[in-house]
């Protein structure tokens, strides 16, 4: 008892409350010793000084030489030169007016993104409820032709009524241009003209944005370098479907404003980001050595633990430091939604390998108007709530740590402010650890890998064409295609090929295999 | 080159192919060493006896004094008597012909169950198509009114074509006895009889039984206390739902079957699921020590990882061994689909902690009958192809190991493989650690953590309707309400209800700040 004493006073203690944000943070179920704050305070203050700088307009991201503006986007005075923010704020009217006439026009869209291009909009349209008026979204964010099957069969018999967005930061991306290509086909099927209703988001000047003007798109919404993917969902690329949505994207932008405004506050009790990425480290040692678990008790979110997944792991896990050094960063972050994930695995995480630090999300506020007393007193959210603060208590117990973000409802704006939070939790945990957080060197290596696959199948198809009525081992096609270290995956290729009708091959071993067109 | 020809070497002698089971498995970057599989061959064998017992009916989960007989199911002459093999068969025979009558009369279903009364059936019935026919899904799988509000707004206007099914094992289940609530409220405000189009699966004899039984639900079917909740998918629990959506459930079970009796095997190199375990066992240090990133490259398998993360977590992540002895063991599981993951967190798998081992899930069988070119001989689906291979490649030349799982194609048939592969995977290496696979004691802390809150909200809207007019700090009504040491509780409690519009609250300090009805 004298224990659960301690616990309130340590509560109230380091307990973050902002009404304006409608936002509170509890830390106190993390087991960090008084002085720790103080111990990591020089470092902090280095970081809030470097995030100062970034906002100015410094080259934040140097392996890219690029700023780093994604905080610009919802207060545009910020931005270093007026052009950048002309445009901010021209984009954002254009979106808003864009979405009002366009709206009566069409009920659905159809966006096609992969990675920071699909989970912001996920999460906003997932997290808020439609306007009225407001059209119905669709998502292709990946190519694979059985998942876009199974989209454009859904928004088929609606074709003439649904918008097309392709977003893509470079214009580039592959999985991003064959979605594209396969809603260009289904326009096809019906004699539709793909144009008429098709949406660019890309950087001006891409070959996205090439194609799109030339081809006399709809409309072209910019993104800019200075913006990353996985920080763009306060550009056009969350914006504009959350606007077709019918989502207030002026209060959504207003809460991210004012969170990062609350957020450069120097003390770290005052400020919720710093507190976040102070946990971070206490829990991790700074090394990733712990899991983070994203448990958001509102079905809603459910996007959330994906989304911060993205923004956390690729920010954050990096090989390298600022300096050059070998570092092998990163947090690993995973979770889906609460109470739900109580009967999936938090078995493990009360009594198993105490690898990970819960993040508890909680909305206070229900999108339910009138109660429904299940029992005296007592609603379906009370179970919810029941199941959220118990958890809590029984990790707490079994010396589990946590923390809890906690909103006051779900809307528009507390949804801008939850995103700047951890925006810039990681903006300055990436500067107490040393890490750029705002490139992704490993990306280009699973790109490469791909291109290469690619190249490889596009050589074999000619090789055979060009071999009719022959058959040939991996290791034959191998040698031929000028690439003998790539049996293992000309064999994969060729037992893909084979299952979908387009090769033949025979029964033998792995390497007596013959395969033929 | 030598380098890579290794590979090539290692691949051939270390790939596991099936055709009847449609499955391949490759464990060739895995970089275990050579008398690894040795040294655990005695452990190996120990668990491949066990194994048997359980399936000959031993008392494989002592904790809870049950028999563990999931793998009857599929094989109901397998079962320890003939009681239980006969309720088996029946039961299947009842659902399909249950699914095909009343397919005639409705259109949907709704489905209110959570843990492992969800994830089995999200994950059947996302995988696979449904037939002619067949009932669209939907599902209630937590407490969150306004969840719960999303999913009767889509299914309110066809209420009466839409069967509601209640799965509990235990009927006892709060989250799920609230939905079922909210289902039945959400009847009477149409005037509509639930008992008519309600259908409980249960343990015979539970709460639930009871209750259907006696208000006359429109069916009943039985899960046994033998079949364990995240187990349960080729139970009722599974085949009802999928048999509603037209799905061929024979050859859903036949698959299990077929897998389960060549995972019987004890030759490891002819076993998946003992290969699968000894990986996860070299990767981890049998303690661990990795998480698992499963990476499935088909968007029909989006719920894979989330039903795996609650059958490996739950079955392995155990305070104590099966002697007692403290051993907090498990594995964390998290991912969602290839290629999206990619351009989400694969940054910091390929540069970043290398913390964890990725278990690939490859489909090589399109359900696309005819290829769509993007450009030369090149699909969508080559680029999926693509991306996959590559990712392991450049995961490789990283040092970071993966295992690929290999599917010829996805159907009713190859899932039940699928799931029974990792089901037997999951009992060998808590054999091979020692861990009992098929409790779940943790649960109950977290539930009873739960229970305590709504006992507290109780006792809080009791005490306050006695003390009208009368406001009170956060510790005068944990003093009055006998619980001193739940302030804290408490004091989320009260905010929560403020939010809520139930409580007022004045401001003032967290311990300073009143309350009142």
């Amino acid at each position: 008892m004298v224990k659960m004493k301690k616990h309130w006073q340590r509560f109230v203690k380091y307990y973050y409350e902002n009404e304006k944000l409608g936002l509170s943070l509890d830390i106190s179920r993390m087991n960090f010793a008084d002085d720790f704050m103080v111990s990591l305070e020089p470092r902090l203050q280095q970081a809030f000084l470097e995030m100062n700088a970034l906002e100015a307009g410094a080259l934040a991201n140097p392996d890219e030489q690029r700023r780093v503006g994604h905080y610009w986007l919802r207060r545009p005075e910020l931005a270093p030169d007026e052009d950048i923010a002309a445009g901010i704020s021209a984009t954002i009217d254009r979106i808003t007016q864009f979405a009002e006439t366009i709206s009566l026009k069409y009920t659905r869209f159809v966006l096609v993104g992969i990675g920071g291009s699909a989970l912001g909009p996920m999460l906003v349209t997932e997290a808020l409820p439609g306007g009225r008026g407001g059209l119905q979204p669709y998502f292709i964010d990946n190519t694979d032709p059985d998942g876009i099957d199974r989209v454009l069969a859904e928004i088929s018999p609606y074709l003439t009524e649904t918008l097309v967005l392709v977003a893509s930061k470079s214009g580039d991306t592959p999985e991003t241009k064959n979605g594209m290509q396969e809603v260009q086909a289904a326009f096809r099927r019906q004699n539709l003209d793909f144009t008429q209703q098709a949406i660019a988001i890309t950087t001006p000047g891409s070959r996205l944005d090439q194609l799109a003007e030339e081809a006399g798109w709809l409309a072209r919404f910019p993104l800019w370098d200075w913006v990353g993917g996985r920080t763009s969902v306060t550009s056009a690329v969350g914006l504009l479907p959350a606007a077709l949505q019918g989502v207030e994207i002026g209060a959504f932008l207003q809460g991210a404003a004012d969170c990062d405004e609350e957020t450069r506050k120097t003390e770290a009790a005052a400020n919720p980001a710093a507190l976040l990425a102070l946990m971070w480290y206490y829990a991790t040692g700074g090394k990733g050595q712990k899991d983070m678990v994203i448990l958001p008790y509102k079905d809603a979110l459910q996007y959330l633990a994906r989304y911060l997944q993205q923004l956390i792991m690729e920010s954050l896990g990096k090989e390298k430091d600022r300096d050059g050094r070998e570092a092998r960063q990163g947090i690993s972050v995973y979770g889906n939604k609460g109470s739900s994930d109580q009967h999936a695995y938090v078995q493990q995480l009360l009594d198993g390998v105490n690898n990970f630090f819960v993040t508890f999300v909680e909305v206070q506020g229900e999108a339910r108007q009138e109660p429904l007393y299940l029992q005296d007193n007592i609603t379906s959210g009370d179970y919810l709530q029941a199941f959220l603060l118990g958890t809590r208590e029984a990790l707490s117990a079994n010396g589990r740590e946590s923390v809890t973000v906690i909103l006051r409802r779900l809307d528009a704006y507390t949804l801008g402010v939850l995103i700047a939070l951890f925006e810039r939790a990681v903006g300055l945990y990436a500067s107490l650890v040393n890490v750029n957080a705002y490139n992704q060197p490993g990306v280009e290596k699973g790109k490469k890998g791909a291109g290469l696959m690619i190249g490889l199948m596009e050589k074999l198809f000619i090789y055979l064409k060009n071999s009719p009525g022959q058959s040939f081992t991996v290791q034959e096609l191998a040698a031929a295609l000028g690439c003998p270290e790539q049996e293992e995956s000309l064999f994969k290729i060729m037992e893909y090929l084979n299952v979908n009708g387009r090769i033949r091959k025979n029964t033998g071993s792995l390497t007596e295999r013959r395969y033929s067109l």
